[in-house]
């Protein structure tokens, strides 16, 4: 649904404005199809610009290198599975069940897409990247449970980069032949439990998640 | 204090392996002087066999790169800061106010030695040394936790992880001027809880520790 400001902001584009914005759409799902198909250390600035069919040089009006692309298509891919994840507050899920389904499907990245995975630890600014698009969600699901006295959590800045440290960490482990078993459910207990949950709080709340996840 | 098989080591060592080691010693030594001196870009790696007094071509005996004697200074000074942090077992203190301290001082660590915190972060393999180094102390505190049913911890792997990561994320967010206030007191609170401590048991072991440590 679009906003107010949306809309005003829509009837102030200009046609430059708009024609700018589809080049840079092109040139990142470009970047995107191409890494793709044979990862980012094969891609060339040259290749993406030919395929998009616009100058060499118009590239360099919207990236200033070929990793600020690869840090810009890595980050709409994680703002994706971001928005897939985080229900609307309008649908009143508990926000135990949230943390808990957001962390399984985050773990599962690794299981279910280790190229792109991999992509997004390599990139120099990774954790940048991943706390940039992952803290407005994970800080909306949080306000909501201490809003309705589901989580105790004292600090929230401090909670929230520990979480989001903690399964970057997990996340590169996984991907390097470590932990065995489901990680995803250990740490949403984790998670969990340092947000006031009781173990079996927690238990129910990462089964509740799992269901409405595969169902 | 030797134990056997060092002094039963010792005996079998030769000559050769002493002179070896001292060479190494002296190589570690002077780039750890050098890095507090300059800073790591500025190191080269002639100046420090030139100040050893050692031959160009000794150093590739003992580190493949410039980086790997980086490394093994960086995890040197990481493990003193360690062992300086978690008390022998045999001085029977509570887990939770081992666990605290431990994070107080590491937390500290950035605002103690901002230089030494940024080389250690900036390693391309930072957060292996910092794993490697940290987790078999933080092991020792978490399983005696266990044992002694202070802790609740059912995937210890995982939540060794999770924590360590999450000290990381701390402290390079800490470095960057993000986080106000006693950002060690609010992330020792988040872990132990996530221990299963309630809240006043996790502030009372803070307290401890905190006084601990400053007397």
């Amino acid at each position: 649904m679009a906003t107010v400001t949306e809309v005003t902001q829509g009837h102030r584009r200009t046609r430059a404005d708009r024609q700018r914005e589809r080049t840079r759409r092109k040139l990142i799902d470009t970047g995107r199809a191409l890494i793709a198909e044979r990862g980012v250390s094969g891609l060339r600035i040259q290749e993406i610009t030919s395929r998009a069919d616009v100058a060499l040089g118009t590239f360099y009006n919207h990236f200033s290198t070929k990793d600020d692309l690869v840090e810009t298509v890595v980050g709409e891919t994680l703002t994706e599975v971001a928005a897939a994840t985080i229900p609307e507050p309008e649908q009143h899920i508990d926000p135990a069940e949230v943390v808990a389904g957001a962390i399984i499907r985050f773990m599962g990245l690794a299981d279910r897409d280790p190229d792109f995975v991999r992509l997004l630890l390599n990139l120099s600014h990774a954790d940048v990247v991943f706390a940039t698009v992952l803290y407005p969600y994970a800080r909306t699901a949080l306000e909501r449970g201490i809003e309705i006295g589901r989580f105790v959590i004292p600090d929230l800045d401090v909670s929230l980069t520990a979480v989001v440290g903690g399964a970057f960490a997990l996340i590169r482990e996984i991907l390097e032949g470590g932990h065995k078993g489901d990680v995803g459910k250990a740490y949403a207990r984790h998670v969990l439990v340092s947000f006031g949950l009781t173990p079996q709080d927690a238990e129910a709340a990462w089964k509740s998640a799992a269901a409405r996840i595969t169902s």
